[in-house]
């Protein structure tokens, strides 16, 4: 069958498919219980979490689905920011705090610990599967996830950056598109020339590492997945497809926004967080164009624009939200994550029968 | 059979890929012929070439092929250029020509009847398909075409785009994702907008429009082929695959600077032509780049710097040269067009019948 192959094997799970673990409430344990359930590896986006919100998370997914799953987390960064940049970004945030009635100016804390926190539970639990994105773990963490057989995923969107995720221990890299909504987990090139679309980074990617490659960036349905695995991928990370999910904790403003819009209005905008990431464009990003190259480094603009964002949501001001997506949300469906799966699975295996039909 | 479909039969060859119809010199009468004999459509780029060299061309091309073929036409455009901006081109581009030892700033003449004159040739030699890039013709000119029997072909970026060539008239349309190498044919949406990458702009196209979609963009081998007309596309577009072939009218630098490069490395440009295109990062785009936004449009930038890259060229001094490649070169290779198109068919085949052993 087209899904039984090392990456399905390896993990445990039927289908060849992960839902992105991402970050900012999106992954509910709803929805990482409900894709593992349906055969794909649900993942838990615990870039941003607390690890006692992880440890209760963890939990309840293991109550909600016997199956294998994943907790992604992100290789800390600690940028030089000096004072005034952080005092330029809060003059640059006053007019949206304004609107929004937030009184409070940001003076953003980076916890050096969190991440090796993370990390224990993580261990604690021993998850099945770890994925990275923004880099690779140390030596010794790798050690210490392999000796709980926690199998360790890594995030590449380059050759070579999937050539390091292999060479540091990684059993499995995530090799994603420019097509991808968020952020991308460039750690090594520099932003511009990371900029590759899946249809020719996956197979160059293939062709240059022996762990199993799984594709990510513009992939929505069995079309996406099925070409793929004709690239030379043997899995496929979807996200923006379960941003719209009925289990799905991303504002509604955020799910609507993305059934909305074309594939021309994701763009790329580093104002939210320090850090390129594509989102629907709106006026916070139209508003900033001019000055997000000077803003503090990720990730302390994103602190610095979290009141913004959160209440933005409560207000329903989607204007000034980040709204997170790839460039192909014209395929996006409000559904169940589990319709998602089936209808993927159902039509991989027609689309496999009417290619066989044509071979002959 | 896979390649059996409306695509292969409106047109009346084999197999679904077109050799794209490269400008600057690449499509020699000998690739197209070779195209075109091994069963693919050959294509001469013509955008550039004036009624008589296309006359010539055309008529070697039906010397060496009884087959259909193709010609590529620009739908002309005629920017507003003050000699203020011209004057201080020429400034920008003195450093280059002083190397190269050339004595004379450009003055760059645009004719307004080339394409009138370009069509007629066309017409007058009923080729078998004209294709069209950076927008559509006039409905009188589809017409004419039309009353020959001629196919008409555009390029789209966005789905936008797509359906404007739909409504124009043509029979079916190129969907050029942002791997592409060299100028793509954005025409309506704004640049930046429509830089959308082949896996998510391929199936939101064919969600869109009824005509034939060929995708183009990244596409390098039977992995790029397969993958595409799983997307949805009936046919595949190459232009950097034939850049490196045998019979490619590519200067020796341009073949060894895409053999060479990483996927990396071709990068957006705006420096050679005015009109952003994918090439391979040299010292003349790393120059020109703090001045590239305000050079004279397209194509006046493009007849201001033809001097410095054709004697770059005979100079053998490839970092003056627009090394125009696709985000795929790794997977490019120094063989006959008809090897290429040889093994692309026979692997498409195995492909399709390995897949077929996984469906059950």
């Amino acid at each position: 069958m087209w899904h039984e192959n090392k990456f399905t094997q390896e993990i445990g799970i039927k289908y060849p498919i992960i839902q992105a673990g991402m970050a900012g409430g999106v992954t509910t344990p709803e929805l990482v219980g409900t894709v593992s359930n349906a055969g794909g590896l649900g993942t838990l986006g615990a870039g941003y979490m607390s690890p006692d919100d992880i440890d209760q998370s963890i939990q309840k997914i293991k109550q909600l689905t016997p199956n294998p799953f994943g907790v992604n987390v992100f290789i800390p960064e600690f940028p030089e920011v000096s004072d005034g940049q952080i005092e330029k970004s809060n003059q640059l945030m006053s007019p949206f705090r304004e609107e929004l009635n937030l009184k409070t100016k940001q003076t953003p804390k980076q916890s050096k610990s969190l991440f090796d926190k993370q990390m224990d539970v993580i261990l604690k639990h021993k998850v099945p599967v770890c994925s990275f994105t923004f880099g690779v773990p140390s030596k010794e963490t790798v050690q210490k996830l392999k000796r709980e057989n926690i199998i360790v995923i890594g995030t590449a969107t380059t050759v070579n950056e999937a050539i390091i995720n292999e060479e540091n221990g990684m059993d499995m890299v995530v090799v994603q598109g420019s097509e991808a909504g968020g952020h991308r987990g460039t750690f090594f090139s520099p932003f511009e020339n990371a900029m590759i679309g899946t249809m020719a980074l996956v197979p160059q990617v293939a062709d240059h590492v022996d762990i199993p490659v799984i594709a990510a960036g513009g992939i929505m349905d069995s079309r996406g997945v099925l070409a793929s695995i004709v690239l030379g991928a043997q899995a496929v990370q979807m996200g923006t497809a379960f941003v719209t999910s009925s289990e799905s904790g991303a504002k509604e403003q955020h799910k609507d926004a993305i059934m909305n819009t074309t594939e021309e209005q994701p763009v790329i905008t580093s104002a939210f967080s320090g850090k390129p990431a594509r989102g629907i464009q709106n006026q916070f990003i139209l508003k900033m164009k001019d000055y997000e190259d000077n803003l503090p480094g990720y990730p302390v603009q994103n602190s610095l624009t979290k009141d913004i964002r959160k209440e933005a949501a409560k207000q329903n001001r989607p204007e000034w939200m980040s709204l997170w997506s790839g460039q192909n949300p014209r395929l996006s469906q409000k559904e169940s994550a589990n319709d998602i799966m089936v209808n993927i699975v159902a039509d991989v295996t027609s689309q496999i029968s009417a290619i066989s039909k044509h071979g002959k």
